[in-house]
């Protein structure tokens, strides 16, 4: 019982805490109230009600139904309810003219057999994959016809009832669309660019703390054993972008429909968002390959790695200054096309030398292969690594949702229905796949950078399109 | 206006390709269209319609809004208006109560705030992250409330006018129900089943086709320049695959509310469809890696391939041998651990042999450096490479979604802005940077391979928690 109300009043805490980060959503919720409260007035005030009747419910149904979080999204939903609601009305206003002129006894076999109808066509429709964005104009359509159809059977007046409803249909539409627009607007477009700036930023951050990560790893000289990777925040950010088609396709979709506002004007070419999205997500991909090159299990010792260790940060780092660059100018939506030129040539130039140094090391490697004193097996096979990497493993094990694979303990677990078990973590790893890590690196790493070519090209037709300010220095 | 006639022919006949391909979709408009006529008799029909009166329209509305493509999805908008009704019918009994008591001209103010304070709250609500899965809940609590107050307000028997549209909405709730379950039911999990055994084939197929992209490419002689990497089939599939995870949430989501039907006992555990969906998702990343390994500028020269073509062929081969096989074990639900096990040993070992033989190529390759008779700076520069670089890099920019750069026009096209521009595509790869690409395809498959082990762990406790029949052979 206390239990209970201590979970009751973490929810509170939680909706609490959500509602002040969260002012967008409280501005939201206000304007529903309020222009729930204007089209009650409606039907609280005796005059309009003297007009209307009772009709006057479809008005506050229609607010209910089409006030939606963003400009874009209620415009667009507007929309589709203004469609559906004059294809319905058009469709029974023909059905109601045919039953006008036909015998009164084969009523209601028409209406039965239009409903039908309607009823097998919009549901088909509403499936077939160019019409799917318009759903909710089918379903509406289908719920307008039946209820004119059936109104207007029961009806003396079916004409009447129609256009009255379609008034107070449009009533509710203006006052949601008014409300939505005037009051605190939340625009979808402003919404889209606000979290691209911040996926850019979520990149950069992610590819910096994966080398980072690289580089330290190296400098206290473990091989680096599966770690709590869906744990790291950067890690997380990344995958946010990664998964982000379907809100950006909605928030796009969403504000092509809302009228010129703030820094967007008119015909702001929404859709190069979805497609700087793909090629930033493509980007995204690498980083997510960088992540796994370093929680793989093949990993050079530490030596090998060092040589390039300049490099390697330097080029990160001039990739994470492009990407931030670049955020930077899709925020101010000022054009730098000579700076952004300059930093992409610069991170040219660190993978250039990251190339040569690269080069260096892979002769190094087969030269410095006999002589190097610790011997690889005995490295594997010293005690305190092992230990260290049982409780490492195992620790993995229990807090990583992604499911690192611990031989040990899953063959205690499954010894009986799976005798002969490959002891699959003690693949044996001939001494030249460790050198292949670091090599994976860079060229992953190099990958990202050609990737990089593709974004800096989709963005810059972006700012052309969106006719940003050119800012030649 | 005949070109006119023309789109709108195409479309019809579009839509009947659609209508013979997809027999489910025929069957829902059916369905939607039957349970409609039947629910419409109510009206057409005298008696019922005595007893409800035009509260007989919310039966219809119900059925239009609710009936849903797959029974879960079905069950559970069921659930979330009933549930919506529920609470608005609970709390404009709780305000109809207040009102009584309270004195008659304070009725409109009391019906006023009670209408702001609903919708304020279920908006809010609506948009808090938890509670997000039912929006449409609040959405329904939002209209029913103002539906069931405004009609008290303007009604003399508001309590009885609340029961029979309550009454109303269960009897179309339950014809939507019945119609959906027991006529051609088209089940959600049934469809999630099916499409996760085709991802497995299609993340098959895209590696299969892409080991042997590498491959050919090797043999035919030419260095990948970017190709129509969008246009590949096995890259269109294996991309759905990445993008399925919405698509996925959603069917486990229906399917968790679908009662015991075929192959599916109650409590199967379609959660864990989504954690192994997750895993193959990270496999099929590997793929695209993979891909974008071949269509890399760096590569290889080819006689330094040829060295590991029957070991990457064969471990791909084996590779693929055991994702069919997992998804023919989920197709036909027989868990075979052995088999399994069986084939993964078989993917290690061909993993290893193919890491010895990189080994074997990596000290070939220094070796080979100084001996090899083609200089690379002279193959970059031979002119029939050069004019059949020009031609495919243009015919790619053409055709290609995906944008590949181009460097040479690029630069024709913005001569004047960036004046100092870095030849992009002349980035100079050391010539060790070469050798590369085949260790970053091998070391791509390998880690591929460790996906592997995770997906067999993830589909190997789908198969336990849906306790599928063991076959010990």
């Amino acid at each position: 019982r206390k239990k209970e109300r201590f979970i009751i009043c973490r929810y509170i805490r939680d909706l609490w805490q959500f509602a002040k980060e969260d002012k967008h959503g409280v501005a939201f919720s206000l304007k529903v109230g309020l222009a729930m409260i204007i089209v009650s007035l409606l039907i609280l005030i005796s005059q309009p009600y003297e007009v209307f009747g009772t009709n006057i419910i479809y008005a506050i149904l229609t607010v209910a139904v089409m006030f939606e979080y963003t400009v874009g999204a209620t415009l667009n939903r507007g929309f589709n309810r203004a469609a559906g609601t004059l294809v319905a009305g058009t469709c029974a206003l023909m059905v109601i003219q045919i039953i006008l002129v036909s015998a009164h006894a084969a009523e209601p076999y028409i209406i039965g057999a239009s409903i039908f109808l309607v009823a097998v066509v919009t549901s088909f429709m509403k499936i077939w994959p160019p019409l799917v964005p318009y759903e909710h104009c089918f379903r509406v359509t289908l719920f307008t016809y039946c209820l004119i159809i059936i109104s207007a059977y029961r009806n003396s007046n079916p004409v009447f009832t129609a256009l009255t409803r379609l008034y107070c249909i449009a009533i509710g539409a203006s006052i949601a669309v008014i409300m939505n627009v005037l009051v605190c607007p939340i625009w979808a477009g402003e919404q889209l660019h606000n979290e691209f700036v911040a996926s850019f930023h979520s990149v950069a951050e992610s590819l910096e703390e994966c080398v980072k990560k690289y580089l330290d790893a190296n400098c206290s000289g473990h091989i680096g054993f599966p770690q709590f990777i869906t744990d790291e925040p950067s890690f997380q950010k990344c995958k946010a972008t990664m998964n982000s088609s379907a809100r950006i396709d909605f928030l796009a979709n969403s504000a092509k429909w809302e009228p010129p506002h703030g820094r967007f004007r008119l015909f702001y070419p929404w859709p190069q968002y979805v497609k700087v999205g793909s090629v930033l997500r493509h980007c995204a991909y690498e980083v997510m390959a960088l992540h796994g090159c370093i929680h793989s299990k093949i990993q050079e010792i530490y030596c090998m790695k060092l040589v390039a260790e300049p490099e390697i940060s330097e080029a990160a780092s001039r990739a994470t200054e492009l990407l931030c660059q670049l955020a930077n100018n899709l925020s101010e939506m000022k054009h730098n096309p000579v700076e952004t030129i300059n930093i992409l040539k610069s991170v040219h130039g660190s993978i250039y030398r990251l190339q040569q140094s690269g080069a260096f090391n892979s002769i190094q490697f087969t030269t410095l292969r006999n002589s190097f004193p610790l011997n690889l097996t005995d490295y594997h096979t010293m005690p305190k690594t092992n230990s260290c990497t049982n409780a490492l493993l195992k620790e993995a094990r229990r807090l990583n949702s992604w499911p690192s694979i611990n031989s040990h303990q899953m063959e205690d677990a499954r010894k009986i229905d799976r005798g002969k078990i490959l002891r699959r973590t003690e693949i044996e790893y001939p001494n030249s796949m460790e050198a292949l890590s670091s090599r994976m690196f860079v060229s992953l790493l190099i990958e990202f950078v050609v990737k990089l070519d593709h974004l800096v090209d989709a963005v810059d037709e972006l700012f052309k399109l969106a006719k940003f300010d050119e800012h030649v220095v």
